[in-house]
């Protein structure tokens, strides 16, 4: 039987393995043929000790030459470009095109020569001189990092081509990535393209590493390390809770995505004003890629009155006459499943869906809204919480801004927040109400749009507060902010210029932007 | 009996207290009148309550009146200068003069007013602007800050007075101040100080508050509440790794400051070259303050041979015959024993000191030199970092540059890492050698200068690896990087200008930078 190799150290090789995995085609139920490895302990060891002799290296090289590596990487993705997504597709059952081709996979590219230009500016580093006190200081690389990538976008989130891969090696880390179980074999092929360009661009061994999968309790393991960084991860709250546990106990950095529900509030004037366009807005934004955008819109509220009920009657329309799509595994139809148990035994009424589609793919739910009053919600707000991934949303109604404000001050934290407004100010009484309330429960927010894009800018936030993430503070997503996760700071006091990183020394030729003396230049 | 009153939403009030106690004057060992109040969770849901509401209004406030408020209070503490140093002369024996009266208070104030500046300045946010893409985002407050001051720093690191509690206020976050309980009266003058400063100047109740003591299991809910947006800590290792699992546990983000040894090489060149000079700088450096600094040298590493012993013999001899200063309190005076206890059961040898100090005041230790072997010292190289917070050192001594590597390589996180090297490059190539892995040990790294001076300065990293710290991307001095620790990043899509914050908004005429399409501006 053979069974895939991982990548450690440069080279693909045998796993130390403690047994296999397959992953299916959830269009068709079909196990896939490839066999890949559960790595044990040996398996981290090994990565571990070359991710740190990388380390010594790759935190000495400079900017441009990882910037050549990144972007010979982005140029052998677009190579292998009709590989890559017939793969996917067949592992995930995203649709071919446009999802994959011309989406994702442009994104990810995208991302990967974004990240490759902050390496060559290093305008990350914010080098901050005091020359009076003989002060230096810049962001420097954490070390080695761990990524876990989900399974929603196996492309632009994936652990080895997505864009916690992107910043953390932008910084000058290397990388330990953790395929997502649904989706191996399109990781190994990317992996497969970053070594081929770690090879020919002269990065060091160990620079991008691969393994499959691995128990919990060695998950653990590897996040708390000594030769570790940092983690970054991207998946379900649960295993992601598990992580940042051990990774908090030993002290080491863990940056999570978590879950999100993402509230969208349609305030009474723009229903009236526009019922018909937004209905269009909220129903495509939900039922996208099956509903498994980490934006997707979970919660809609909503205030009480005739024309609340007959929006509510067309979405129903609409959720009941769109095709439900297929879900990206057998574990999220199961898990979508139990939140539609757990919500609907909290108090949910089904308004449509719930059951298996009858024409989705193998892995298929009807499209499901469900519907609840602001008192039944803020009877168990935790429950009422529960994330349905997938093309599913909870409908809160509620009474006036008094209850509404009481549900969105019960609201967990959020990745994004949504309220939408009549043009002719007549909500902007009740706006200045409730975003206050909403603002400090999201990391984006939004108006009068959905927050199922989530665009690649310096100025994006995904992030948001806990549970959406570990901390406030940071974003997945805009270069360069996100590389600041992968970075630890470092000072230098009355250190000679000849000892001192080429970006905080007196003559810098560079462009990066540098503090001296209390002015940008 | 009196028992001091609390802070609590502006007012002074009786606290609902489970019990009282006391501070003792270390120099005489003498238990101070005044009782002050371990405070229930009554007192904890108070303080949270009125700080919820406080922050309400505080994030909404102008940089402008903030400021105002930082500076206002900057005023009131010089007025109550005499009163304050006496005060903290009494509780912690620290001289009055220069230590409290000319070095200490001054740095206080001049922090506060530099805090003061970043709020009127709000460069802090970092607004960032993508006008194509309609979207916006900038750093905020957090939400209300719970500050835990350590004993070291009455003033300067102080919970109603020190960096973490200016940092916090700066970005428009309250503080729930915690005092440390070997300096209560002195936390109380400036809580008086700031709770009138916030009276006159217009700042909500609750933006300032005071509680002396409470539990640690009521400590850990406090900086676990949902209404608390972080916590700055620093203090001993122990009780701060309590307060960080619940925190983490929580989702809420907690930056601590530990301990830190602060390993000193001294490379043979450079004790060649000036070894007079360079006893009289390592014995001055660990023991000013009686070596109560978070940077005071505690590990100092040597290579074998003549100058070295010759150098061991000037520092012992140098060690012995300075006056053993007081400690802080009979608790640090305990916590030195035991570490000395710890260090020799491990296997270090005793240069000079360890016991009871015959001339010190009442809470004092003899100046005590311990000594190692690298092998020594690699045999368990956890216990021979114990922290020995006071006037004293541990010399490790190494055969060779491997050996000196080694034991570079077994160090925890510290705050400050120093090698001194000859000035006629004879020790270069030994610089080269040990500097990579001394630099991912540390937050700063000095060259030929003792760590203890912490300069307030934009460029300094007070802060590291950890356990030094919870997080090597933060720093506790130096404005604006510090006030970063206490913001959330909030991100702004497609909303409509005037719903924007200020700093956002196309017509924003302030003075902070912000990066517009990719420039600075």
């Amino acid at each position: 039987m053979f069974i895939e190799p991982v990548l450690i150290a440069g080279a693909w090789r045998a796993s130390e393995s403690t047994g296999t995995f397959q992953s299916t085609n959830p269009a068709t139920g079909e196990v896939l043929q490839a066999r890949y490895p559960i790595s044990s302990w040996a398996d981290c060891e090994a990565a571990l000790d070359a991710a740190e002799k990388a380390f010594a290296i790759l935190r000495t090289m400079s900017g441009d030459a990882i910037a050549t590596f990144l972007e010979t990487y982005a140029t052998k993705i677009e190579q292998r470009a009709e590989e890559l997504v017939v793969m996917a597709n067949q592992e995930t059952a995203l649709p071919l095109k446009p999802r994959l081709a011309d989406g994702e996979l442009p994104r990810t590219t995208g991302q990967l020569r974004l990240a490759a230009a902050a390496a060559r500016s290093q305008s990350w580093r914010q080098a901050t001189i005091d020359s009076a006190a003989g002060i230096r200081s810049c962001f420097a690389p954490i070390g080695p990092v761990a990524v876990f990538g989900p399974n929603n976008f196996p492309f632009a989130f994936g652990s080895i081509s997505g864009g916690d891969f992107a910043a953390a090696i932008a910084a000058g880390n290397p990388v330990i990535a953790k395929a997502n179980s649904s989706h191996p074999g399109t990781t190994r092929i990317f992996a497969e393209a970053a070594q081929e360009a770690a090879t020919e661009t002269g990065m060091p061994a160990g620079t991008v590493q691969l393994l499959y999968r691995t128990s919990h309790s060695i998950g653990e393991q590897l996040v708390t390390d000594e030769r570790l960084g940092a983690t970054g991860y991207t998946g379900s709250r649960e295993a992601g809770l598990v992580l940042k546990r051990a990774a908090d106990a030993a002290g080491k950095p863990i940056y999570l995505e978590l879950s999100s529900i993402n509230p969208v509030v349609f305030l009474p004037g723009s229903l009236a004003e526009r019922s018909d366009e937004l209905a269009e807005e909220f129903v495509s934004s939900c039922l996208m890629g099956t509903g498994q955008f980490c934006t997707n819109p979970g919660l809609l509220l909503l205030l009480d009155g005739e024309t609340t009920e007959n929006f509510i009657t067309d979405i129903t329309r609409r959720f009941d006459a769109a095709p439900a799509g297929t879900l990206l595994s057998p574990a999220v139809e199961k898990s979508l499943h139990a939140s539609h148990h757990t919500l609907t035994e909290a108090g949910a009424a089904i308004l449509c869906g719930t059951g298996p589609a009858a024409h989705g793919g193998c892995c298929s739910v009807k499209n499901t809204l469900l519907r609840c009053s602001a008192d039944s919600f803020l009877r168990d707000s935790e429950t009422m919480q529960t994330e349905a991934f997938g093309n599913s949303s909870l409908i809160v109604t509620v009474a006036d801004l008094d209850q509404a404000a009481a549900v969105i001050a019960a609201l967990e934290g959020n990745l994004t927040g949504v309220i939408y407004s009549a043009k002719d100010g007549s909500d902007d009484a009740a706006y200045r109400r409730l975003e206050p309330i909403l603002r400090q429960k999201v990391g984006r927010l939004l108006n009068d749009k959905m927050p199922t894009g989530v665009a690649v800018s310096s100025a994006m936030n995904h992030g948001g507060p806990y549970p959406s993430t570990g901390h406030p503070g940071f974003t997945a997503v805009g270069i360069p902010a996100s590389i600041h996760r992968f970075t630890a700071l470092h000072c230098y006091d009355n250190v000679r210029s000849d000892r001192l990183p080429e970006i905080l020394r007196d003559d810098y030729a560079g462009s990066a932007q540098r503090l001296i003396d209390g002015v940008w230049r």
